[in-house]
């Protein structure tokens, strides 16, 4: 049989769900999900992939099912690695279990990982693939776009009123949004793995940037890191930026490297970023670091939240981002608006392929 | 019996839509329903008043009705008219028919119309009051709001970027909003009596400013008057806006009067537009107009088209309303959110009281 059945495909639904469960906590990895059906189609083994360094899903599942799992198939979202890293190989580790079948939805693009579905095919395990691939694909998009292009997926966070200012005349800004907005970016942020912003913004706000609990201050147990773009080192050595509360790098351009504009050179940011084992990313300020983060197409998400005010004046939330003329303009798909609190939250991906 | 019945209840509803009908024909008068029930409460004329000058709801439901209104009811949105304008009054029109009890939604605010109410309860018919009022009101807000106030119920609209754009770093707009917008806006200016610009959008644009089928460029039946606002008489003789195809006013600062800061009085503009029969507008651009309305409190409801597109640099969609501080923010409360064509249209209404 090489289409799926019905209950693997309920089961590949599943397996997606289990996976977004760790969403946040499981880089430089991906989120992976896993179901065992016995030979007879029953669900025996369920799994996720929970943090870096932790058993995977296939592991976990194959636990849960022991004895059950001989004969039986594995619905797993993600090939099962090839490779012995922190943990053995998943692939010889369902042969071993006696596993005669292995559907899969997306094939793993890490070349170090990558090889699962020949090592099973040549134990003579049947391997479809391809199964839920949409779905999974999109409960994985971080990982797998940063995996193929060896950059963070980068979202760009931004709060504005309906007029498209970030603060008023004066510089206040505290708070444009509401109490909502700001728990929500708390949120997103606990989703990420950095969070980047520019000099400017340190030496204006002196935010933390944690991701933490806005009712009682707690702090998530996962802290992103946090990347100061900071081409001539201004960060103030008392910054609260500076503090242990999560790692943090203040990236100069003597360390980077600079671009043709003598800033930063953001590319090879990125590309360090990914060594140093991020797969996602927060941009969230200032205007003129948005502007060359977009206009360098390194942009792969926006987030915007939209507070109901109107400034008439202040600043702009983008600035910079390379357009000169109408034609110009950076186009976006709008996936998602969503009302938060009083505040609406825009979601949206640029239509160019990054 | 002093409370609505069920079959009322069901009338008023359908009186309601069917006075929508009217919307954007009937100025200066407001839009009005009649359902008509008999003596059994069955629904035996329906009518709404379709143009200034043409039959009131009540007389076409009525005519409708015939004999069988004869000891019914008149189930209307607004309190029958009192006086003797281009048509009868309707609550005479009401007795004459034999109706033994009429159901009102909104008392009519209308110094010249008032006392229908008090005309029929003193010939013996039961009239109650306050039916269905907050529907029926929302459905002629406009005209309720302008003659309460003695000036027009006022719509700014504005199209940007995400980021707050109304144009690129180099003037180009052509066309920041999609099709669908456009042909929104054009809709939108068939509901007003007026459409309001500024002399430099009128110079920047040379815009015609009518309501018109943007498929085959056909004008709407009823075109808004078109008012320039233009202090210093600058709107060439041979502007769009000066054509035939609409009435048009350039309201300049020797004709209306200036204000504090030596710009057309907006106050005095609006006072005059109501005594010209305008009871609703639309207010166009550009930027600063649109400040000087907002910080005057003249707005009444705000309706922006947001283009999913980043600029990053060009002007914005408003300029000067007055707000120097985050705290001075003009709050909105959002009503609506809709997809136009791949834009957004975000409906509200300032929070303040006009």
């Amino acid at each position: 049989m090489t289409e799926a059945t019905s209950a693997e495909l309920a089961a590949m639904a599943r397996a997606i769900e289990l996976a977004a469960r760790g969403l946040g906590t499981t880089s430089p990895n991906p989120v992976v999900g896993c179901v065992i059906l016995n030979a007879a189609g029953e669900v025996v083994g369920e799994g996720f992939h929970a943090y870096a360094g932790g058993p995977h899903a296939e592991i976990v599942a194959l636990a849960q099912a022991g004895e059950r799992a001989k004969g039986g198939t594995a619905v797993v979202t993600l090939e099962p690695c090839n490779h012995t890293g922190r943990t053995g190989p998943c692939a010889q580790a369902l042969i071993n279990a006696g596993v005669i079948r292995v559907v899969l939805a997306v094939s793993d693009p890490n070349p170090a990982a990558t090889g699962g579905a020949d090592t099973l095919r040549a134990a003579g395990v049947q391997v479809i693939t391809g199964v839920r691939e949409a779905e999974a694909t999109k409960g994985n998009i971080a990982w797998l776009s940063a995996v193929r292009r060896g950059r963070p997926y980068l979202i760009w966070k931004f709060a504005s009123t309906i007029d498209g200012r970030s603060a008023a005349a004066d510089g206040t800004s505290m708070w444009i949004t509401s109490e909502a907005s700001r728990m929500d970016v708390h949120a997103l942020r606990g989703t990420v793995d950095a969070i980047i912003v520019g000099v400017g913004t340190v030496l204006a706000d002196d935010s933390r940037l944690t991701a933490r609990n806005l009712r009682d201050g707690s702090l998530a147990i996962r802290q992103p890191m946090r990347v100061v773009v900071d081409s001539d080192g201004r960060t103030p050595l008392g910054a609260k930026v500076r503090d242990g509360a999560a790692p943090t790098w203040i990236a100069t351009a003597a360390e980077v490297g600079v671009d043709a504009t003598g800033k930063v050179d953001l590319v090879v940011l990125m590309t360090e970023l990914y060594a140093r084992g991020v797969r996602s990313a927060l941009l969230e300020g200032g205007p003129t670091l948005a502007g060359a983060f977009l206009s360098a197409g390194l942009v792969d998400k926006i987030v915007g939240y939209i507070a109901p005010k109107l400034l008439g004046a202040g600043p702009a939330a983008l600035l910079g981002a390379g357009v000169k003329t109408i034609t110009d303009a950076i186009e976006l798909d709008v996936t998602d608006v969503d009302k938060v609190g009083p505040d609406l939250r825009i979601t949206a991906v640029p239509k160019r392929e990054n």
